[in-house]
């Protein structure tokens, strides 16, 4: 598969995903959007992928935000340039109905940095971003699902969005509280102001700073890391898991999911392999596949809640 | 307007809402609510009030808590002598119905303290603290919702409910262990110690430490740097999403407010002048007012959710 | 009353809950989990009890998780050999039904490790954790809701589930990130590795690091703290509220618990006594009983919002 705006080059179990608009700064288009969902279907389907790296192309930039080639308009969905990109067939030309009122249900009214971050929030391999040069506005926006975030020391992060006249998208009201807290989120979305990796590392937004050409190999020993040892399946669910939970009222939702998920993962030849493995001192071989053997998943859903 | 309990002195953009009780050391009564609640009203109301920062007068206290002239019967509402106060007419005048039973949804059964920081979670313009020295009980949690709280080095934090008798109010519940984590949230309530300036600083607590006589210069300082650069409509809107998001189960429903808000102000005048006052390398000019343009706000409630 | 597989010792006030199998690591058992639950239902129904520390037998291990005494099976619920164990008369010995399908509601597919995480959440005393050597797989997760986690500089933590084959459990998707944020919960949960006692705590997965000799004086100085100048029905509620609303989607939540609980001690002889001695500057002395006076607690569930 090839992509316009991306690349993406799997070697060794690990996907490096490049944001390849070098002369623009990487900047995102509604374009680059769909590359990025494509890929990351790609990668969820290839068992022989057990991690996803997010970098930028060139050094200047990780992303520098929303492409303002359209100058003024460039936010403004009627004005849009590149609405043929995003429309599939049949679905009319504007969100704006003949009465004047608005289609809130069509794609081109949907922000489109958010759907980069909804993709991410449901991928069944460990993302991880080699932030390597500035990321600002959905560049910045974009990183917060993922699992690490490792920045060069030549890294910027910036939520510059009340500068422009918008608001934080990509869902980043959900998930930049959760990371940094509130008091820190707050701070950086109203001001909009830029600070360094080092500034990042300490509030938490970035896991850990390296020299610029030492990024890429940490990002990988990182993700090698999160895999090498651990069953792919299980690393899938613990992904959902985990996330979903972030939101979840009550314990209790997470005691249904694991009571399922044990006993379905409980029963599997992974988990008689994990144990063997463990107790004959060894390494485990873990046979199951997120691409065939994830179907189970769905049936939490509807699970009865426990009393 | 005028007020009987607080001050509250505009200059520059920036509103200065002083706890104005300094012989009781700014204990908080039931008229206070009212005063903050009114301050609050006007600041959103007015587009020359970019940010509110909160303090006490006198040097001793910014609020010792609720006031316990009372005695024993403090918080016993049925005993209580400022009920007339806090009661709209034709209400009865005890939440205690002919039979005994109490009628929950009475005013007089509201904690008054959840008044003032459900009133500043709802705030269109950041909220700071500058918590000049006993932040004690309701002086303590009133605090919780703010953007931000930079202490004097002589401030003292107390959340001394459970020494009382009583619990923790205002909401904190909810805030508390979202700013400073849920371990140090339980340790704090539960054995109502005093802590430090610093030791709330190393917490999550507050946001920096100060020497007295400039606690109130880098509090403006802070809110100057919050909002110089940046939209006021943008700031109102980011506030509430990032707020409110911090509750909310699942990153779409961040994904549908973002999709209106990006849709609503990508087509304003202030989202041409942020692109436009970038590109030109120029301070911009926001002109949308939050008095005047924030009644599409509402309309987030019924959204249909994205599939 | 005592037990097959744990100890509890109750001194001055602090019931120290020993894991028992110390020639097996403390492994834990569907036995030991019927242990743990009916002795926090005999603390939570004592008056005498303040607090409870958990602890394990031996200098090894506080639990060294799952009991892999069944070898390969230890995980598949339909070949258990302690099934009999867990089963109430009259309920069928396995889940699957004769269809084939299963029955999501029966005791026998409930996570054991999530029964003992949501007694722990329920609990009306502070809970600690003294971690006094390796603390993995629900070994580790069952420390997540207590209130605190001392543990030995010879302890470890590990979340080794995904190397065994299987996923998080004991309700970890709720708590960990809660605990320690999203970006260490991921890390520490998709690799499965071991981490020392000061990683853990600068984490914020543990709270502090002692000697090994000094590890239970300190946790009963912590849970002395915790008690003894406060209310214990405000520290039963206090708890109760402060994990609950953890999971809550607005701070309105939180105000209609704090407006019923106010208004409830607030006319209690403790508020009267609360008051009172901190006016007479002298020690206070509750009167109030967490297994007699705790029937209201009830009634929140049903409390009208307000607007």
């Amino acid at each position: 598969m090839s992509f316009e705006q991306i690349s993406l080059d799997k070697q060794e179990g690990i996907a490096l995903l490049t944001l390849n608009r070098p002369d623009r700064m990487n900047a995102f288009t509604t374009q680059m959007m769909l590359d990025i969902v494509a890929a990351l279907d790609e990668c969820d389907a290839d068992d022989a992928v057990r991690a996803v790296i997010f970098t930028g192309a060139g050094e200047r930039a990780y992303c520098a935000g929303a492409d303002l080639g359209g100058g003024a308009a460039t936010f403004d969905y009627d004005k849009r340039t590149d609405k043929a990109v995003a429309l599939p067939d049949g679905v009319a030309p504007t969100p704006v109905r003949a009465d004047g009122s608005i289609d809130w249900s069509h794609p081109l009214v949907r922000d489109s940095g958010g759907r980069v971050s909804l993709r991410i929030f449901e991928a069944k391999k460990p993302v991880l971003g080699a932030i390597n040069g500035a990321a600002v506005g959905i560049g910045a926006t974009m990183t917060l699902p993922m699992d690490a975030r490792l920045a060069s020391d030549t890294a910027r992060y910036g939520f510059v969005f009340a500068r422009r006249g918008i608001v934080p998208e990509a869902a980043s009201s959900w998930f930049l509280p959760r990371l940094v807290g509130i008091a820190n989120a707050v701070d950086l979305c109203y001001s909009g102001r830029l600070i360094s990796a080092e500034e990042a590392r300490d509030k938490g937004l970035v896991q850990s700073v390296h020299a610029p050409g030492e990024l890429i190999d940490a990002a990988i020993a990182k993700a090698r890391e999160m895999t090498e040892h651990s069953a792919p399946v299980s690393v899938a669910l613990t992904r959902h898991m985990l996330w979903r939970m972030l939101g979840a009222p009550h314990p209790m939702s997470a005691h249904r999911w694991d009571s399922r998920a044990i006993y379905s993962r409980g029963r599997s030849p992974d988990a008689a392999e994990g144990v063997t493995s463990f107790l004959e001192k060894r390494a485990p071989d873990f046979t199951a596949s997120v691409a065939e053997d994830y179907p189970w998943f769905d049936e939490f859903e509807d699970a009865p809640p426990y009393s």
